[in-house]
């Protein structure tokens, strides 16, 4: 396909500088900011680590599935014109590509890898070769042997696509500029708005997430047609527009009710997160505090009601969907990576529209018990459903086999449906974006990990800090000046809500100052503001000795059980831990014996239980206590289970 | 559609007599029989009125139903040739029209209304008329405009639909002799023999049901190449040969494993359950211990750890399956009523096949707490999912409106996928069936309704008996000797396992002879041989005082909970039936005080707890124990729960 001539034209964009590499900007970039990946650099530790092993390992892995699969052809035959009925993947199989684009973008800006800007620059041509003259892009509809543009809006995912096409053009452009990929992504932000604006087709896509790609796209572009676009989408979802699909109502893309009359999120949990973020962007960047409330009040809803230890979200598989209040089963819970992903996305929006430091909370919980548990350690299988109890140890994956889904304990390298793997890599790719943000002359250090700081104060000036930490095995975050302007200045660090009284042996969490002395911090904020010199130092100390968690009583699931946390890790028991002819049903915790730690783990006291043999699960009698032995045995973080094996695994175990 | 002259000469059926019109006649007729509808006479109770109810009020409403949808017209587009692409209802929607005739078959043997008889004939010429020359039946596929015959095995569903006609056939045949609908039977049977035969397409149908359909219908009519196609059926199945489904395995229609070397019921639940009364049928007729042996195992495993307390299988709404061991949860339970009517028809012939007590012990749970709960007071409304738990109450369903599924805690006119209507229809008309059998001298009543049996003993003779019950609400149930043989005879009643000792106020239950002596009688079989003189008569007695019933700790979904029975029936907690203000889950059973019968329910004490408020329902402080007020509160029976509109309701309550 040629190349249209018709785009609209828009101003250039200007050459992005090291604190605009972030993947959301509001409007007028709000009272405080994210940091650009220019102004951050992890060293090691866990969250470096696992960009690196994506960098290495994951996004060639991507690429090499979908070459093989022939997702990446898909754009090839489009170009030649020799499209048919037959055609390899899912109606969304473009958006994966799009995705691995993204994750690249922001890889590029962290490494400036020479063979990944080539892979890069290959690939964005495949894609725009596949443009049509007007814009639209897409190898599942609209070319010969396929489908007509739009025939199916419920479930062709087209503007899903064009979406995550638009967040990939977002990083490029915020880390290199103006290039190919953006000028495609222009003209197909072009076309949605021609084909689907205020004179156009008054309809939405099945899949949110065009809402969300708009409005970042406008807000890089600085074009209000996009963000008026996404509103729009925002808007019209809710009516009941689209075509009911098979046994699934219209709450399953939320076309049930409007985004401003929404109680809590339902549905499909991607879709429910995505519309959310897009919602909350449009919101900010329109001045709409009504919506951005419907935002806040479901957030806050569904934490308080549908949301996992993990922070994973979702508890039914029929639908990938939330379920009703309080209905959060352990075995059966989806807690879908991309759900967590999109979590995330929305959370850190809130945060940078209030600055509560609960929206920061939470993504600390699903960064390390949802997203860093999907990617096997090698960054070459992931989860792509995330349960907190597994009863059948899983069955070996074969290296090269493609998984429905990955929901059976054992992480796939390539699913039929692989939504997660991309999501996973775009994120771990520019994951320090969320690390800390700026307001003025504050600097608030969100989630902890080892690396340099060197920020663009908004009342002018750098500071450049050096954080020092093993986090999360252990509690200790020492930030040292490095640099700071001739003024006083903020340094503020969060306190999760877990670091509050309570925790485990008793400590509290404390809060040494450039003046050496320490006093106890609450749970929010502990902040430092002084005329730092370099090499002043600011210690944050976190009690990460292991602690009981117990689960509200109306999660029926996990009645009578407790889990065992350590820091912001969710740990959990897998069989492989056991004594060998103990099962894990036969085990029950004494919560009287306070957990240990134990490396990145815990221990725990426990009793067995006898095997009941009965014809009848349902008898007049009832169990009896467990008066098996007494024995210690060792918990693991949950983001590292599966890892020896198939196994099986309790994030809640029963008590005594 | 002229009708074939080809069909394979067979011998002519005899006219059937009043011990022929039996759903199930293994080949020999076994050592132990199942009564004909002509044997016996239900008078009114609870299983009387819900088969009046059925014939008064369901029939007519599945017909209407179905008229109004089109599904009727299928057949006429087809005589007419008139099909095109544009088709109303699902591939199965010819197998409702087919249960509705099963079910119209029964019910004139039962009552022989001339309109009911008008209504059959009618339906059967349109049936009829869209027969193929070759046999071949089907609205969905072969004709003009429509897919081809047999290219969609694994989702089609045209052997599924033929093995319903089979047993409408058998039920027609048994009852009334040979007619069109018997003639249009053998067609399709034959039909499929030489489609599908030693020598045709080694092939299998996505959702068994024809090898159930094959082995009854080769029974009825002696005709020994149905069962070996049944045969063939059963053991093809279980090799990977059905085209893979999207997102299902071969597991979901138990493709994956051979029959005889399956250890559990697994995948779609109906699916399973159906191959395995098929499986059982073969394997009786051809002397098949090996395949007999594994349907028993599979029935052990399955009632042992994945069966609710209500007897309903089936724990995933994602693929309407059985889930793993002791995976059963309440509030997603989906229990379909088509499973527990397929679990009831595995369990007749099991019990036909071995005698063992257990067998109809379960059908009695099943009977009670699945079948009769599906349809609603006044027949025309029904349950798709019976769940143990419901959270949120439902909405009102219109009474003209289509719902889903049924799944929302009320229960709907009609489904999209409306399997179960007609089922009930089907079971309820021919429910008498089951309730006892005969085996030489003796006669045992295994399931308890008041009536009258008049039965040809296989020793020779009649023994005829009333019997008088009012259960479920008492447990009493008097067997009058009305006409007997001038020798010694049995008379055998079933003492089901929930009467054992432990009941409820500790009562046992107890057995009065002809003699008037009263001794305690163990669940199992309790019997009195005698030489009867009419007005005889035996007494059994069981417990219905109302008993706790607690469940294996292994079923985490209701760990620290208890259920509340009475006789064979589940009760449950229902929103109407607490003091306002009090919701559901704050509600804490005291098992310390024993329930008290109260109406057909039983009133049981409980606290209450108070509301937390948290903003994240995951603390390190452990949930408060009750201390609210103690009340006592109204359990209903579970088959009854839903009639006083929408409602929160829950079998398994927490203890205090």
């Amino acid at each position: 396909m040629t190349q249209s001539s018709t785009t609209v034209p828009v101003r250039p964009a200007p050459r992005p500088g090291p604190a605009d590499a972030r993947p959301v900007i509001p409007a007028g970039d709000g009272v405080r900011r994210g940091l650009g990946l220019g102004e951050v650099r992890l060293t090691g530790g866990f969250w470096g680590d696992l960009q690196d092993t994506n960098a290495r390992a994951t996004l060639s892995h991507c690429l090499d599935w979908m070459a093989r699969l022939g997702w990446l052809a898909n754009f090839d035959r489009v170009a030649a014109g020799t499209t048919g009925p037959e055609r390899p993947g899912w109606e969304f199989s473009d958006s994966e590509v799009y995705k691995l684009l993204e994750a690249m973008a922001w890889e590029l800006a962290r490494t400036d890898d020479p063979a990944l800007a080539d892979r890069y620059t290959a690939l964005v041509d495949r894609v725009a070769a596949a443009q049509d003259d007007d814009g639209y892009l897409n190898t599942c509809f609209g070319h010969p042997g396929r489908p007509d543009r739009y025939t199916d809006l419920s479930g062709g995912h087209e503007l899903y696509c064009v979406g995550h096409l638009l967040q990939a053009a977002v990083a490029r452009l915020r880390t290199a500029g103006e290039d190919l990929l953006v000028r495609v992504a222009r003209r197909a932000a072009d076309h949605v708005c021609r084909e689907f604006g205020p004179d156009g087709r008054q309809a939405i896509c099945g899949h949110p997430e065009i809402e969300v790609g708009l409005a970042e796209f406008g807000r890089a572009l600085g074009e209000p047609r996009y963000t008026e676009q996404a509103r729009l989408f925002v808007e019209r979802r809710g009516h009941g527009t689209l075509p009911p699909r098979p046994l699934l109502g219209p709450g399953y893309f939320q076309d049930d009710q409007p985004v401003r009359e929404t109680e809590a999120w339902h549905g499909h949990a991607v879709r429910a997160l995505y519309l959310a973020a897009g919602a909350a962007d449009v919101a900010v960047d329109t001045g709409d505090e009504d919506l951005l409330d419907a935002v806040r009040r479901q957030w806050r809803h569904t934490v308080e009601r549908r949301t996992y230890l993990t922070g994973g979200m979702g508890s039914r598989h029929q639908d990938e969907g939330f379920g009703d209040d309080w209905e959060l089963p352990a075995d059966r819970a989806y807690c879908e990576t991309c759900a967590g992903i999109g979590s995330t996305m929305v959370s850190w929006r809130l945060y940078l529209a209030t600055g509560d430091v609960r929206y920061a909370d939470l993504m600390e919980r699903t960064f390390f018990n949802v997203l860093a548990t999907s990617p096997r350690g090698d960054g070459r299988a992931f989860f792509y459903a995330n349960p907190l109890q597994q009863r059948v140890a899983g069955q070996d994956v074969l290296p090269d086999a493609e998984n429905p889904r990955a929901e059976g304990g054992v992480r796939a390298p390539w699913f039929d449906v692989s939504c997660c793997p991309t999501n996973v890599a775009r994120t771990l790719a520019s994951w320090h974006a969320y690390a800390a943000s700026v307001d003025g002359d504050r600097f608030t250090v969100l989630q902890y990990a080892a690396g340099e700081w060197d920020v663009r104060l908004d009342g002018g000036g750098r500071l450049a800090v050096r954080v020092s930490t093993r986090y999360p095995d252990d509690g200790a975050v020492r930030v040292e000046v490095l640099a700071a302007p001739e003024r006083a200045v903020t340094v503020r660090l969060r306190v999760p809500e877990w670091a509050g009284n309570g925790v485990g042996d008793g400590a509290a969490a404390t809060l040494t100052g450039v003046d050496g002395v320490t006093r106890t911090v609450a749970p929010g904020w502990a902040q430092c503001t002084a005329e730092f010199r370099p090499g002043d130092t600011v210690v944050l100390r976190l009690p990460t000795a292991p602690r009981l968690t117990w689960p509200d009583p109306r999660i029926d699931a996990v009645r009578g059980c407790v889990a065992v946390e350590r820091g912001p890790l969710v740990l959990c028991l897998e069989s492989p831990d056991l004594p060998s002819g103990i099962a894990l049903d036969q085990v029950r915790l004494d919560p009287a014996v306070p957990p240990r730690a134990e490396g990145d783990g815990a221990l725990v006291r426990v009793r067995t239980v006898g095997a009941r043999v009965e014809s009848f699960p349902y008898t007049p009698v009832p169990a009896r206590p467990a008066t098996g032995e007494e024995i210690d045995v060792r918990l693991t973080p949950y983001h590292r289970w599966a890892e020896r094996g198939p196994s099986t695994m309790r994030v809640f175990l029963p008590v005594t």
